[in-house]
């Protein structure tokens, strides 16, 4: 992982010219990014006025990995922008003919190309992208493996932030799959910069890494202990499609132990949110009496990611290497 | 087909906020789309201006169903009026990962989605969408199941009323495959509701059903009764993909008895127009000599399509549900 | 070839309408696109300023053979110029329910298509289009079959005059896989129209055309001799993907005779430059050190790609037929 730090997201003036993890970005920069989502939604929080910061500018979102949801949430907040936005079905295109990713990437930064929107399935790829494409290219990191997906870390601490105003007497509880889940890591590190005293891991010994606790978590194997006080509830998706054999669970046996109903959310605070990166899968690990009640800010998670990434966006264009 | 109306088309004031079905729609509104889409086509009838109307909207092209002759005429109507357009190719998307429809739709409209036109393989899709979707999104059906395709029938009575100016003195025959084609069913109401005082549906015994009766149309088994004195004449794809067995006719055997040759046009009035909703089968349902001909229309009506469905889009964007 | 020529590139006062081959097409004409791509390029060759001269206009990438990289740079130059562009995946469209070639072109122009972008696998089908679509509708090749690939010969010559400033005294070297290759026989109408004096290929037997002496070609089987006092070296792709059984070299084999590695490019002139169309196979035509090399203008090649198509689309798009 070590590795991963040699590419600086930061200019030697501290301003952000990557977004490729949320690990080792200083506070100052997470909430220049919230500050700048807030402005975009500040007349109303359903609709983004279609902005011109991008006018002329051309992003790229190339998908190594098919993802429509989120390739869909860049498309939007680019052309939000009013940002030119090149879709690359990369699996069809001159790799395929042999070409090496470094020969594709340094091509399509030739092409006038002012920003990557980077998914793939190798953690660590944006990386080596930001490492070789040219100077005036900035990259975006949509997911990469297991290892980080900080558009969706930065969202969630919007959402947090808007319903909470303030991250320092918080307790957030994670729950479920945080093996398979790159959104927990991104979420983690953000939570630890922006002050949160207590961020707890949930699940099964099989879905929740031990060396969390390095990192200031308090890992919960018990539901009821995980979520009981908790202000925030994330619940993540069951990745089935990553698990095989003895480490998978039934769907029926997660939901029994895990699975967020109204009566294991009563023990967390009265006023807690309940949040999901979605697609949530109704009656494994969420309920739907939970998904779709009171408590739940899963809908309004998904607007503000198009804010949150119009602000990375507008921000790291705005910034020179 | 009941439960297709529990979703209004237009709202308490009766203006039009959903286009799902020609069906119900009153002349009034049936009329502001005309006129509508004639204005946008007033200046040169082959070219359109790029209007701002939507300008910082968002139109979500939904394909539940691959289509891309009628997914290009939505993305051009809308590019037209200035949207931004996202194409899903939900095959492709979070369905895929477990996700219901209602979940997906939920979380499309917020992303800022202003529009969903919706092509799907189920009749009645569009309705459940409408019904569930966010209160500021529109939808508009591009097909559903063998139920209707609204802004087909609405083009073709633009073409009609270009070419015949009024509508209370025409005998218009749709011929062919009527049993599979969404597009007869939009046309009959439209053509009802516009006053047509005669309607024919021409064709064989198992292509045409014959409770269109119960609908005001005359039921032609025999060609030339069905296209004599006609005024327009509608010609339908024989659908062959959907056939099987003892249904599907020999494409000779159809173009003997149905397929629209110079002869059997001379049934019709000296003036008649001939019209097809394309991809046409030369020598199965149309001879080429007719498809080429003087009376055909069929490629005016493609240009048409484009300004009625931009007319769509704008009258619908501008009321509030 | 010679049914080809039957459409006129030119209008009546001379005048660039559609793009097809640069065979045919006056030095006047050439010397006009280059000038355009570089009054696009003056102001800082790495950046396009986005121009609004296809406001209002729709592209329609029409690429009945699948070519990400190509694509790309066309839909990037298109909305550069400001233009609607509409990606048509020909494969998946109407002409898969049966419809004819010409019947799916007479209906994309009815849909106020200005620009059809054309990619086919077979030789001339971009004339057969140029010959039947509306007279509105402007046709640009963007590569068909082993005939031509007018852009990339022409952004070739841009790149040529950038560095050697005039085409009189220059002694060009084309090689590798030129019977394969529609680049090789853009490049030698375009250098023979600008005047170059010296024009070789040079390759294996199986992989050079002997007819190419007829058209003022010094063809080289050795590699020494073909590249000794080169001012420009433009190396092909080896296609392996066309080619099979006793025509296909061994990639080592090709290496060896015909790789250019910093030996052989020491034979050619000290400021020679190094070219090639792309994707390169390295070590199979061209040696990493000299792909990456101070001699090589492989990555400005890409750049200027996108000027020269926004040249091209600029120009015709202001011509009438």
């Amino acid at each position: 992982m070590r590795c991963f730090q040699a590419q600086p997201q930061l200019n030697a003036n501290g301003e952000l010219i990557h977004l490729l993890s949320i690990e080792g970005l200083p506070k100052a920069v997470l909430t220049q990014i919230l500050d700048t989502a807030g402005s975009f939604l500040s007349v109303n929080e359903r609709e983004v006025k279609k902005v011109p910061l991008l006018r002329g500018k051309s992003v790229f979102n190339l998908f190594f990995e098919n993802s429509t949801r989120t390739r869909t949430t860049f498309e939007i907040a680019a052309k939000r922008l009013s940002a030119d936005v090149i879709n690359l079905d990369i699996a069809r295109s001159s790799t395929a003919k042999g070409e090496s990713l470094l020969d594709t990437i340094a091509n399509l930064s030739a092409m006038h190309a002012d920003m990557f929107v980077v998914r793939h399935s190798e953690s660590g790829a944006p990386y080596l992208i930001a490492q070789h494409c040219a100077p005036h290219v900035h990259v975006v990191n949509a997911g990469d493996g297991r290892h980080a997906h900080p558009t969706q870390g930065l969202l969630d601490m919007y959402t947090i932030r808007h319903y909470k105003r303030d991250f320092t007497n918080l307790t957030v509880a994670i729950v479920g799959d945080i093996v398979h889940s790159r959104v927990a890591r991104s979420d983690i590190h953000a939570l630890t910069t922006l002050g949160v005293p207590e961020i707890r891991a949930v699940g099964p010994k099989t879905l929740v890494p031990g060396d969390l606790r390095e990192m200031g978590v308090r890992v919960c194997h018990d539901m009821a202990e995980g979520i009981r006080g908790a202000d925030v509830i994330i619940m993540l998706r069951l990745q089935n499609e990553r698990m095989s054999g003895a480490m998978l669970p039934s769907a029926g046996e997660f939901f029994k132990n895990y699975g967020l109903t109204p009566e294991k959310l009563a023990l967390a605070k009265p006023d807690a949110i309940v949040m999901h990166p979605g697609p949530i899968n109704r009656g494994v690990e969420i309920d739907s009496a939970v998904a779709d009640g009171e408590h739940s800010v899963i809908l309004p998670q998904v607007t503000f990611g198009i804010a949150v990434r119009m602000a990375v966006m507008s921000i790291i264009a705005g910034n020179n290497a």
